[in-house]
């Protein structure tokens, strides 16, 4: 392995690497490597899945080159045609190029180098995009972004046919487009570049994997460590709000963004609908450093913080392999993705062959068209797989890991199912930030059960403002009241403003994954609303009296004035029946409220269910759910719906279930409880009503929180929480009803007789 | 085979037959048979989906024994304990009397003695059911219907353990038990049992199979040929506002059944979510009939019509195996019910063992424990399946076939797709007909494109009305706004009563399936609003310039009055964009009308599209659908949504568009284009736009109609239709625009150069 001194100009590097011949030797070595070229040809046979990539890829491939070469003079936004036939076009030329090395056939080889030729061509032609909608206009695409994507695929179809060109070709194509390109997203956009996001690690990985590519260490050292003066105004944003520049932090590249991502446990603030999107850049680069830069040891970089950052990505997943769409995310993204096949493939080949990573490779159904999943696909013919089954886990946030997290906790109960609970208190994760502190959201084995919202986004979907962030993004799905949390005067946490969101974050209080009757997080947000203090505690109760396992959610909320709390549950599916009466809207609807959200929720129904336990439930994909909540006598209930002031038809209409209440301190009390199926096929219900019969508030301080809940079938379950000491070993005393509790450490779970 | 002779008095037969020792002979012999047993016994290995469901029968009746007898009170509605209970009893009782047979195991011969003899001892002090909700209330449930689901049912348990029961035990349970309650359900129940329809269908079952079971000759005669004089009041009502008795039919019983439930197709004039319901007492009583009436020839009665039935409804299903929701049908029941398994299984051992059933009978994943699903399951592992590919059909309705129907068109178009079109021109249905004339409903590979509501109702919930129909079911879901047809002046059709739609019928007018380049139905209807004559014409248009085939409407209403014209379009999904420019409701929402279901339509946007073309897209499931129609210029868009007037969330709140004109007679021409997909995990939009430039209506008169379609490629497609002759060789010829066109028939579809 040839080591690169830093510090050679450029010309004079080429011409000595020219001169040793060093261009033509040892090629593939980006990301395919030559010893492994060796290794797959001929032996198809003992991967069938990877036989069966290279036989569709072929086709792929072969149906493009037999349409021709389209270069078209960009244009349109993302789903236009110029978009969508460059982004086609960078897919092909890596596609191309791992073909050209894997099936010897030249032809693919030729298509890249006609490809290529007349991008060059054509490159030095463009100037800026003339959308002119992003505040990094690219020349091939809209965003600088995607011009970074287009060069990181074809740095390895550039790698794949080096030594196919003439030196001629290659010094043409690096001069009037490789180069420039990098240039281009780099020197000239040093706002996309010289950051800490996921955009920048497309930056990148882009300058640094062409760099290696073109033996241009310049390039190289740009991409790890950053433009040294970037000169950008600390009070810029990009599209999305978010500020090009974090406080306090002045460090760029690639080494910067492995430091200042990812926390200690590989946990990304953006979550994990944008870790996805940023692990190609960050694997494809690590791969083609440890290819290249051996010297680096970039896999063991901060004690190996992009193994946990793959392993963080498949946490962050339900039953369906669907991520969990914390801050703006767009649902239905999952391991299927490409970027996580990417992922699960150079995980298992380069980080200890992992072989649960095997059995989510054979969810995928599909494997990279080189030596990482070559390894993967040979693996699993071997029948090496073993079942991934994701536990309780929470993680930090924050790049020290001081900045809250999120916890997720799973629970199988007695059934075939899954609960998954997913508590988020984390900081506001930048630009895709939602204002959600102390959110949660719930799963079960079929999908969503109380629901985030999501992004207001149909991505690439042109009719939907052209495929980006909508206007109600902003309006309602960032707001909290989108989320199911505590909202406060009907205002959004930090007054809806990412640069107070940035400054504060929640602090975890406790966390028990491991109890002998329930997995609890708790959780304390002081800054949210000046003056007031939130501090929810979830519990996911298992207990052989219930078929499914419980959520328990204790949330209380401390402040000297009076306020309007509304707690709002997206249950998804269909209202079945109250035990409270309400009154409906049957003849006109309203909108809930003027802003933070509210502007978009229709108010449906009202109820006044009084100072008792009551009851909600609801019927959810084949499945039947009730809220049982302890209620005050001035409460009031809301049921409303999304899809008010939205003139284009940009929201769902999902239903929403709000508790409001006006009080100075407080503390809501509810159960979520999974307790039947119903299929319209056998048309027969199986456990249709709650086995709950009430819960209740015994007791409410500053210093604890006792809760009882009592089944149907005369069991009593006593919650007892430490409010102000959670130390795991601190003795308390509750007196409640003559009756007195003693416990040790911030909670107390059990069942008793009465 | 013993012939029992009619007219010997029953006490008399009993003791011949016990005299002679016969009912102590060939057992089991009602659906199960000696034989078949004897068949079975010791070759579950060569039919492993046998074994399988045997395995897992004994465990659910294993599970069920342990848990001991439970007889309780009746007292609950569906969904309430008693009824689940007594429902459940039944299914275990005749479960468990074949487990008895086939695997000799006497526990469960026991079991079934107990039971049996704790319900002869309580069925005496029943009264009639509380409840008192039914216009025939039961004794075990709140209607007779479920207790002659439980006859059935128990007729094969006692038959099973005819020969284990001692003869006082037999005569015991025959005078306390089945007697009466095969008397209550008929002689005390006329109005349930003497009438054309699926309720009494079971109640003839019911009622026959005991009388086999019991040898009791007089039930079966009661059965096959209803009771003489039962004094029904002509105008009695069933609870679902259906006529108990049809004008001028007087024969009841179930060969009366046979000749008037179903068209001389088979098609069942309910509906298939009916027939589904009803195949099992047609099915199980013609095979006891089969098995020891051989003299009825019951499985050749009017031509085969029980296996035309079974086949109309398998062909009445999407590519899901779900049925269409025609007329009152909960959605999502499929062939996997366990009616279509026993429908399947007795077809294929039964009626000529058709190799297309056993890829049905693959799919369900389960067969019947009795020699019909032995037979399927050593099929299955012989590999004798073939895949059952339902081709375009129509089918009539009427006992003679002539009140209208219902055609089914599918289209594959060059993709792996199906487009599926189900148009409607039957007969009104009787109780649960919707006023739906002419409407068309639309799917494809994975689902509805645009729908048919369904019924209002929660089969079996409780917590919705009890489970029965729910007022919305009258007020909304059977109403003309709530199917995709003409709504005139914001009335249903026929008023929306049942007595004048069961008065009249639509009549096909022309039905081409087989055409080069379209499939064509074509129907008229005169009668559901007085001196307003409705005309549909849909196209099924195939063509290699479509990836999928085209649906084209053509509505035509002649009316002499100016009328107010509304086309609503229930597309399912989310709407993406129009080319129109719509005024949305963003701070109030009021119903759309008053009254026939507009009551429950909140009115979301309105346009005024001009008189040209124009479209409007949408995505559903992953797919990408345009309406391309052509407007004219007074005409007004209406984009509304379900959920008005709905105190207690009992509607979906789905969306349709509308297309609203005023005019005496006009024309509505729509084209529904399925053109590209969407999938969040690629995040790729293939073919997001439609392909089409225009719809134009070229020329309209009484006799003539002549539409164009131009796509964006430019192409030219022209559809003419002769509007008054519909004869095959009748020559026609039109000017439009100085060309002449010349056609024989009652359609022209081509593609022309301009």
């Amino acid at each position: 392995m040839l080591k690169i001194p830093k510090k050679i100009p450029l010309v004079v590097l080429i011409q000595v690497l020219l001169v040793l011949g060093l261009g033509g030797q040892d090629r593939p070595r980006l990301i395919l490597s030559a010893a492994g070229v060796e290794n797959i040809r001929g032996a198809e046979g003992a991967a069938p899945l990877f036989a069966e990539v290279l036989r569709t890829t072929r086709a792929e491939v072969d149906a493009e080159i037999a349409q021709g070469i389209f270069v078209p003079v960009p244009r349109d936004m993302a789903g236009g045609y110029s978009h969508e036939r460059h982004k086609k076009n960078f897919f092909i030329l890596q596609k191309a190029g791992n073909l050209y090395q894997i099936t010897g056939a030249k032809k693919y080889a030729v298509y890249i180098r006609e490809l290529f030729l007349r991008y060059a061509a054509e490159y030095p032609k463009w100037g800026p995009h003339p959308t002119q909608r992003s505040y990094a206009t690219g020349k091939i695409f809209w965003q600088c972004l995607n011009d970074a994507n287009w060069l990181v695929y074809a740095s390895q179809a550039y790698d794949c046919v080096y030594d196919f060109l003439t030196p001629g070709e290659r010094a043409l194509l690096e001069k009037d487009l490789f180069r420039p390109l990098a240039d281009f997203i780099s020197l000239d956009n040093p706002q996309f570049f010289n950051r800490i996001h996921n955009h920048s690690t497309w930056g990148n990985a882009a300058v640094g994997m062409m760099g290696l590519a073109m033996h241009d260490t310049e390039l190289v050292q740009r991409a790890l460590y950053g433009l040294p003066n970037d000169s950008i105004d600390p009070n810029t944003l990009d599209n999305d709000g978010g500020f090009i520049q974090i406080e306090g932090q002045r460090q760029a590249g690639f080494l910067a963004q492995l430091d200042y991502s990812f926390s200690p446990d590989g946990y990304f603030t953006e979550g994990p609908y944008y870790l996805r999107y940023a692990m190609t850049p960050f694997l494809l680069f690590a791969k083609a450093l440890a290819n290249n830069r051996p010297d680096l040891e970039i896999y063991a970089y901060r004690d190996s913080i992009l193994q946990k950052a793959v392993w963080a990505l498949l946490h962050q997943t339900d039953a369906q392999g669907q991520f969990f769409p914390i801050n703006d995310a767009q649902k239905g993204m999952s391991w299927k993705a490409r970027e996580v096949v990417a992922a699960v493939d150079i995980a298992y080949s380069d980080f200890g062959r992992d072989p649960r990573l095997l059995s989510i490779a054979a969810e995928q159904g599909r494997v990279l068209l080189d030596d990482s999943g070559f390894a993967v696909a040979r693996a699993l013919a071997q029948g090496l797989a073993k079942k991934f089954r994701p536990p309780s886990i929470a993680y930090r946030d924050g790049a020290e890991g001081q900045k809250g997290g999120v916890a997720i906790v799973r629970a199988a109960g007695t059934s075939d199912g899954e609960l998954c609970l997913v508590m988020k208190y984390s900081a506001h994760g930048m630009g895709h930030g939602h204002f959600d502190k102390l959110s949660y959201s719930l799963y079960d084995e079929v999908g969503e059960v109380v629901q985030d919202y999501g992004a207001a986004r149909w991505v690439n979907i042109d009719q939907k403002g052209g495929g980006r962030y909508l206007p109600e993004n902003q309006s309602f799905a960032k707001q909290s009241i989108a989320h199911n949390t505590l909202v406060v005067n009907e205002a959004s946490h930090y007054e809806g403003q990412v640069k107070l969101g940035e400054a504060h974050h929640p602090e975890r209080y406790f966390l028990e994954l491991a109890g002998e009757a329930g997995q609890l997080v708790s959780a304390k947000e002081r800054h949210a609303y000046p003056g007031t203090e939130l501090h929810r505690s979830l519990v996911v109760l298992e207990a052989p009296s219930f078929p499914n396992p419980l959520l328990i959610d204790v949330f209380r909320v401390r402040s000297e004035r009076e306020n309007q709390y509304d707690l709002p549950l997206w249950f998804t599916g269909h209202l079945l029946s109250s035990d409270v009466d309400y009154v409906s809207s049957t003849q006109r609807l309203a909108p809930l409220g003027t802003a933070h959200g509210y502007q978009h929720l229709w108010r449906e129904a009202t109820a006044s269910p009084g100072g008792q336990s009551a009851q909600m439930s609801w019927l959810s994909h084949g499945k039947f759910f009730t809220l049982t909540t302890a209620t005050q006598a001035q409460d009031e209930w809301i049921l409303a719906r999304g899809g008010a002031n939205d003139p284009h038809f940009n929201l769902r209409h999902d239903p929403v279930f709000i508790q409001r209440r006006r009080a100075r301190s407080t503390t809501f009390v509810s159960v979520v409880e999974s307790h039947g199926r119903y299929d319209p096929v056998s048309e027969i219900p199986q456990h249709p009503f709650s086995g709950l019969h009430s819960v209740t508030l015994l007791h409410d301080t500053e210093t604890h929180t006792v809760v009882q809940i009592q089944t149907l079938a005369g069991e009593y379950w006593t919650l007892a929480l430490a409010n102000a000491d959670a130390a795991p070993e601190s003795p308390h005393r509750v007196e409640v009803d003559g009756e007195v509790l003693h416990w040790r450490g911030p909670y107390l779970l059990q069942k008793t007789t009465s």
